[in-house]
């Protein structure tokens, strides 16, 4: 993890920077959004980012990877509201794993009941 | 590829997850957009999405790559009406290789006549 | 470098792909704001842009690497007016070293006060 000193600290929990050694096997996680295993998306922001999270860390396993493999995430929210419950749910888990991150605000999703979708770059 | 029983799979034809072996070489490719070899911009969103598309394996092609080795590619969209057919021609490029992918709706693209841009990764 | 005959060149000092050695160790740099050491943030578009700019180096630096370092750029700006600035000041930046790069338009930063945003992938 890299913080340099004479920047700013993150505005949050995560790292200015992050890397892999250079004989690693790297992931690309397509972006995880907030639906449940048969297909429900509620329309509650909190509950779709935990599922986005639930989601995301199943692949990682489905990868053979965990939470402690994670380079990069990044999120891309609806709502400038949801920031902070965003932030909130990112720290909460990567519990201590300050990975890098990117968060944006778009105009949209694949459907318009999406709220949020997070994508991840994990490598071991 | 990886795609995990416990979840939702994906909403059309991609894969939740992708990774390539340690020693891998990687490709970035910039976001493509449809524009001609002479640099032309097709008003109509069909047309500019074929023609990303076509850029995008070009750039493939000079890096000795081609569609078998795409792990995850993005799009942005900038109308949430080309949802459909951005999907439909990333389905029939893909031609059954599913990459992880990741699709946004944004505001903007570097120029107002802009519709589509598609950014990907690959290794070999 | 990636530039093919076959399409249009790039739209400005960039390329449409970069790639690294099958050995090479990855660092992924967060999205980096205009932000000073001390957590001020200008409202002048070109001054948050350099200062991004500034500390995405930072974190390069910190990794061990610099500006030949660099594959990837993505910059998410929040006004269509700031392309040209954003352009400007990644061709200074890059001084010859044309990464491959993309450019969004999105409709906001995690604070309503940052008016753009820096990420990068570098290789070493």
């Amino acid at each position: 993890m890299h913080n340099p000193a004479g920047i700013a600290p993150p505005f949050s929990c995560y790292s200015h920077g992050a890397s892999a050694s250079a004989n690693a096997r790297w992931l690309h996680v397509s972006g995880q959004v907030g639906v449940t295993p048969d297909g429900v998306v509620s329309p509650d922001p909190k509950k779709q980012i935990e599922l986005a999270w639930d989601n995301l860390l199943a692949v990682l396993a489905d990868a053979g990877m965990g939470m402690a493999d994670l380079v990069k995430v990044d999120g891309f929210i609806t709502q400038a509201e949801m920031v902070p419950l965003y932030r909130q749910e990112r720290e909460r888990r990567f519990a201590g794993h300050a990975a890098a991150t990117t968060m944006v605000i778009v105009a949209g999703l694949a459907e318009p009941n999406l709220l949020v979708e997070i994508q991840a770059v994990a490598a071991r």
